[in-house]
């Protein structure tokens, strides 16, 4: 396979930066060629303006690959800048969006088509904070529906299969002693070792039915019950009692 | 009043960045004190990097405000890399995070209390999509959940009230004539003018009692029968059945 890992973080000597350097390491020693940008290392101009170009550099690697993988920090609850404005510049129109046919019952290749379709991706996130603090009651938010705009609205949108993230938590200095790291470069190297099987996350694809047209809201009555907010854009197999 | 208003869009004579100078007006016309930081025109700086310095400037403007303002569009569900690298920067420890007292049961003073406790803030969003798309079962997902990592994460952190944001949907060229841009001005002037007055989102405070400790958990039974996710950290009013 061909990996893109996208990596956010200044020092590569940090834990978040020595991850990377372990993933990548692990992909090649299975056979498997990668592509690293360290945004950092290549001072990648984070910001659009309007003398901007295509990022056809960083498009082509995204192109050239089976599997990008988007691997940084969690800074204020979201990605840091230089890899917000890597988005905001690599993915330009007729790329990843305005792609395809844009009519009143099908607005665009997205969400499920696209330029990146048959292709997959995958969050790897370190967190200062506890999981208790992302956990369904913690009081940063649940880490899924943190990461949803970027699983949903950056990856699922121009076409990726979305993989779940990768998230190490509590990652502080001083809170990784090496047993601990010994422990999260294991239960990485599998996942790592396993992108072309795992099942990806199974977001509603936008065009095959389950929207109204053209408001694009999920039609009545597919969700779960009681099921609100982010979640009811992600397929459930039906509740155990209705298989029974 | 003295109110901050940050500025992220790159086009001052775009949709966006015309609101941007009609809210400055407006406020001014009322009599107020403003600041803008218009980020593209500063040349805003949006990497953290290892040589990085403390933003004294932007901070000593978060200080002398009552009222922050982000004012930004919605770029891939999230704010432009300039903006968001803007909190990055200026969001410094001990000044926007560790502060306070930290220990197992008052873990440093944020979440309802921090450096801003006493002032407000808000966002001002222009997205491209239609509302429908943003609506509680819209494909983009509901943008208070959207916004929240924002609202929450980035303004009620530090102490913030957070007022609900002000958002205008539909923002393509050629989707706002005249008649819905003055509707849009009346709106925004509406908000402007009732800053100091309008209730902010009833966010729960940290350590007021209703997280656990040291887990920041919320404590179970508070939330609304069958609430979840981002929602269940804001208070509401009780159900009506248990006022009658």
């Amino acid at each position: 396979m061909k990996v893109f890992l996208v990596l956010a973080h200044p020092e590569s000597q940090s834990l978040n930066g020595s991850l990377a350097t372990y993933a990548a390491k692990v992909l090649e020693d299975a056979g498997h060629e990668v592509k690293v940008s360290d945004l950092y290392a290549m001072k990648f101009k984070a910001v659009v303006d309007g003398d901007d170009f295509q990022e056809y550099n960083e498009q082509e690697k995204m192109k050239w690959a089976d599997v990008l993988i988007l691997h940084f920090p969690l800074w204020w609850y979201g990605m840091p800048a230089i890899l917000k404005g890597w988005v905001d510049r690599v993915y330009a129109g007729g790329f990843a969006y305005w792609v395809g046919e844009y009519t009143p019952t099908h607005q665009s290749d997205r969400f499920g088509e696209g330029n990146m379709a048959g292709k997959r991706a995958m969050c790897m996130v370190t967190v200062g904070g506890k999981a208790e603090n992302y956990s369904a009651r913690g009081i940063a938010g649940p880490i899924d529906d943190l990461l949803w705009p970027i699983n949903h609205g950056i990856l699922y949108y121009p076409g990726y299969d979305v993989l779940p993230p990768f998230v190490t938590f509590d990652t502080f200095p001083g809170h990784v002693p090496p047993e601990r790291w010994e422990k999260i470069c294991a239960d990485m190297k599998e996942r790592l070792l396993t992108l072309d099987t795992t099942e990806p996350i199974a977001y509603r694809k936008q065009n095959f039915g389950d929207y109204t047209m053209p408001g694009l809201e999920l039609k009545p009555g597919l969700e779960q019950p009681g099921e609100t907010g982010f979640a009811i854009h992600t397929q459930k197999a039906p509740p155990a009692n209705t298989a029974a």
